[in-house]
């Protein structure tokens, strides 16, 4: 038996060797990139104007002048235009590259304009007032995205305004997610009376999607040959081997011998923690790694959650997201075993509140339905104060 | 010019009529729940075995019997056995149904078994234990998911225990997403020195993938006899229209204009924010809600993640999320408008500091790199204090 950090540490110590893959930029929305995106010109690339208005010589308006000949306008997406006459202006909209000889900008609120005068209204200006210089933001060839961030939207535009109609991102792993135990039935057969519907392969599906993971479903019987004969085919065709079920103590639970004898090395057997605690986790001789979880329902959720999404990341050599939550209400838990503790998360005064929600111990999903993620309640100790923050693992995004 | 609440109070008033639809139960990872969602049985439907061990009377152990004779294994998945004789007892593994005649489990940590006899190692035993006994999670009948919540992993594996392969969700509007300003041109084409390229549609594209929301992008030109055509013909076939660019003060900013013109009637221009100050809003006569954000592109995202994803929850029934950041140092902003401040959050100590992200002030999404969302500072107000907490935004998920 291990503990939750040694486990932790294992597993990530066993890191996939991701592919890297091109795809359209459009579609790279949680994506980690593979990839240094670098500015392919100056940001802004040119000084550009920020309001509506008139753009001036700023030395005239120094030089006491005040009524402003219109001389022409200057649109966004026009070529630059060139103040003929220093005395003069041009009209200026947003977005529009500033017109040369011109150098400070007055916004249409600050002046009158009528025939073709533009006078104005206000006693003070700055020099080089509402514009954006070229390069402000950054200079043509400095880093703008390093790789081992998850794109964001605001990273997706970003690519779009460098060009970047294609993007190096990490490739997922090929994975199989198996489930096994002869007491389940497919969602759409009506159970006998001692019979449960498989459900475990879609929590862990469900929640690969929010990554973007894709996985490819197998279930097994509990019957030794045929798990040896599947899951020899199974490993041989998958990068990564996600099991649920079959990994205890009981008299069909062939999932840890079987992985031995196709050659699948054993790393750990049971981690020191509650639920969870039959996770196995090895690694095969030709790199496969296979993560076999016990088959509660509960277990098999938290368990991705907080070992699988991790390496996963790990793998792309991005940064898991560490969180945070404060314990609502006091708690005991007995059992020397690290406590992974389903709650409610509430937002009070911009702190995560973890209230409790452990449901009737079932360990079955009917439980999770007011748990938004759970706390790690470490197993040195037995009663937890309301106040305490202990590490959040969530289960919902945004 | 209305304030930050009043927008928000006349955008919620103003809902799409969303049609429900019905998809495969495992395609729903963050849909929204359009119907309830009842348990077809038992949760769990038996009394069901919660360790590998054995199953034996509890009265008999009352009685001082310590050593059973096994009579015969109950595996999950198969149907219940009974016990023939009460003082012998039954194998039993995690997931099977209790053998009739018996109603305690012990582990088999806790039994020494041999020759078919099981001697039972410890001196207490509790009736009932290591069971979930039939029902405790949910009654037959009982409410397990109500309509207009997002469904996570856990929901859509609660969807395939009650076996509903087929579920009803509330589907997208049909959505135009229009950017316009002649100073843009396509990703893959080369700007000349005075244009850049086009983002902003891919920003709201990518923030409405988040959601799983689909639109189908427009580019127009700033001319106004093509921006009716265009826009008359894109409202009809359109549910909702997102623009962005052209609601401002320029000489071809038409687009508030035009969509007055085409029967958007507008319900308020402008509001006290910074940035976004232009932003537009209206609902045409056939009931199409248009939202015309400023073309500046923070100001493009912020609109989009401040009103226009809560109004999607809103119009499905589901409660937008309601987050708060800490301020982690002092701020000041003079201008009397709300500010959208944006800001990179850390979680300390289980609260959510918020480090302000100012940028160069370009509105650029070069800005936003370090930003994770953004605070909302009231208007009347110009210094903020480190420590107070604000109304926050995430732009991240997950």
């Amino acid at each position: 038996m291990v503990t939750v950090q040694e486990a932790t540490d294992i597993i990530l110590a066993n890191p996939g060797k991701p592919r890297v893959e091109t795809i359209p930029f459009h579609n790279s929305i949680g994506r980690v990139l593979a990839e240094k995106i670098m500015a392919d010109r100056d940001f802004p690339p040119f000084d550009r104007v920020t309001m509506d208005g008139i753009a001036i010589a700023f030395d005239e308006w120094k030089a006491g002048h005040r009524e402003f000949a219109v001389e022409d306008i200057q649109a966004a997406g026009s070529p630059q235009k060139s103040l003929r006459d220093v005395s003069n202006c041009i009209e200026v909209m947003t977005g529009a590259i500033l017109p040369e000889g011109t150098d400070t900008v007055i916004r249409y609120e600050d002046v009158n304009i009528q025939n073709d005068k533009a006078t104005v209204l206000v006693q003070k200006l700055e020099r080089g007032q509402f514009l954006h210089r070229q390069g402000n933001d950054a200079r043509q060839g400095s880093v703008l995205l390093e790789p081992g961030i998850a794109l964001s939207p605001a990273e997706i535009a970003l690519l779009a305004s460098v060009g970047k109609g294609e993007v190096k991102v990490y490739a997922f792993p090929k994975t199989a997610i198996i489930s096994s135990g002869d007491e389940l039935v497919g969602v759409n057969e009506e159970p006998e009376l001692y019979q449960i519907r498989r459900s475990n392969a879609y929590a862990i599906e469900g929640a690969m999607e929010q990554m973007k993971w894709e996985g490819r479903q197998y279930h097994l019987p509990d019957r030794k040959d045929f798990l040896l004969d599947s899951l020899r085919v199974i490993e041989a065709d998958h990068d990564v081997l996600i099991l649920s079920g079959g990994v205890s103590k009981g008299k069909f639970d062939f999932i840890p011998d079987v992985l031995e004898e196709i050659g699948v090395h054993r790393l750990f057997h049971e981690v020191s923690q509650r639920p969870g605690k039959p996770f196995w986790f090895g690694v095969s001789k030709k790199g496969k790694v296979v993560f076999a979880l016990p088959g509660n329902p509960v277990s098999t959720y938290m368990c991705f959650y907080r070992y699988i999404k991790p390496w996963l990341l790990n793998s792309f050599g991005a940064k898991p997201a560490s969180l945070e939550a404060i314990l609502a209400e006091d708690f005991s838990f007995t059992p020397e075993l690290t406590h992974f503790l389903q709650v409610a998360i509430k937002v009070e005064q911009g702190c995560l509140k973890a209230y409790p929600q452990p449901g009737s111990g079932s360990g079955d999903f009917a439980n999770l339905k007011h748990a938004d993620g759970f706390i790690e309640l470490p197993s040195n100790r037995q009663h937890f104060k309301a106040g305490e923050a202990f590490s959040y693992t969530p289960f919902r995004l945004g």
